[in-house]
């Protein structure tokens, strides 16, 4: 198993062969990775020029070409690596601790130097490129929130939640009360402060 | 009383002479604010020039200047005008009708165009920009949570909830689920839902 991927180091993708073409190279493929979060989170998608990230990595632009066919699906595609691929929402037996380790991930994730810049951009971005809104939604939001209702079915095989949990308002609470602190307010969260909205979801989900 | 501000028509400053100078007219302060409204909505922060501004507004650039001395005080000015000066929490008597009330508010504030552009514009920003970051939290975070503490103060007077209960936690959860699925996931919401959600969020107050 590769260890999970980062901002810096998204998922390897897989070495390709274009049908009479070279091989796409897992090294390149990563360095343009790389440059390109740190050109996103540097001066957002709207400035975002793909000759930079090229320079960047110390390669051609068309080395970017041969993998993506626009910063459009460019953008969706790493960011989806990211977002959706990467974190595994744990079976860790109880509700509680799938709930207090999907939280510590969320609040690790909107804590760190480059989606603390790159998720806001993006949102922002969104409200003027609705093409780039609708894709980001189909890649990232969407199966997201797929992966988060396992958390909640789990819940429910267990027994620990009713079958007619109010799914969609458990899954706005799982994360927006953390979103609100550490994205809109910029206000610190503790391992307590984890622990005590543990204690209030479990509440609400149960009410 | 003047009638609640709305982001085209934020709250008449009061005439104002300067030392010496010439009296500030009401109208060209509010054809001012209605500009700055549109243009930042329009091409965000960043790219906002106040001469644009100034000619959308049919006024000269040094009407701007005297009454702002820079496009962050204008801009600290005339956002938390609207976002802490307008908004009321109503006192509807119990709990319930408290909430439901500021969530309706705030649900009507994050669907309407202008504040659904430059909400999510002013949080990226923020990400790279620390001095208007600050002034923002200074002039709006900080006194619209302690506007809505007033809420649960209330509560507390009335009996429906214990002294001791959770402020911060509370603040937290009574903004983050709706914003989290108006702003960020850009999925409907319902005099339903809010009413649904309102239920939940009396049962994790309560916990």
């Amino acid at each position: 198993m590769p260890s999970a991927p980062t901002p810096q180091s998204p998922a390897p993708t897989p070495e390709r062969r274009l049908p009479g073409g070279p091989v796409l190279q897992d090294s390149v493929t990563q360095a343009i990775s790389a440059a390109f979060f740190e050109e996103l989170a540097s001066v957002g998608y709207a400035r975002l020029s793909l000759e930079t990230v090229a320079k960047r990595a110390g390669a051609g632009k068309a080395a970017i070409y041969r993998r993506w066919p626009s910063k459009l699906e460019m953008t969706v595609a790493l960011i989806s690596a990211v977002a959706v691929d990467a974190p595994e929402t744990v079976d860790t037996g109880t509700l509680r601790g799938d709930v207090r380790a999907f939280l510590a991930d969320l609040a690790n994730g909107l804590s760190h130097r480059l989606p603390s810049k790159i998720i806001p951009d993006l949102l922002a971005e969104s409200t003027r490129n609705p093409e780039l809104a609708q894709a980001l939604l189909a890649a990232v939001r969407d199966p997201r929130r797929a992966k988060a209702t396992g958390l909640l079915e789990r819940a429910v095989e267990r027994g620990e939640l009713p079958t007619q949990v109010d799914r969609e308002l458990a899954l706005d609470f799982l994360a927006g009360p953390l979103y609100w602190r550490l994205a809109v307010l910029h206000a610190p969260t503790s391992p307590d402060y984890l622990d005590r909205l543990t204690d209030k979801l479990l509440a609400a989900f149960a009410a």
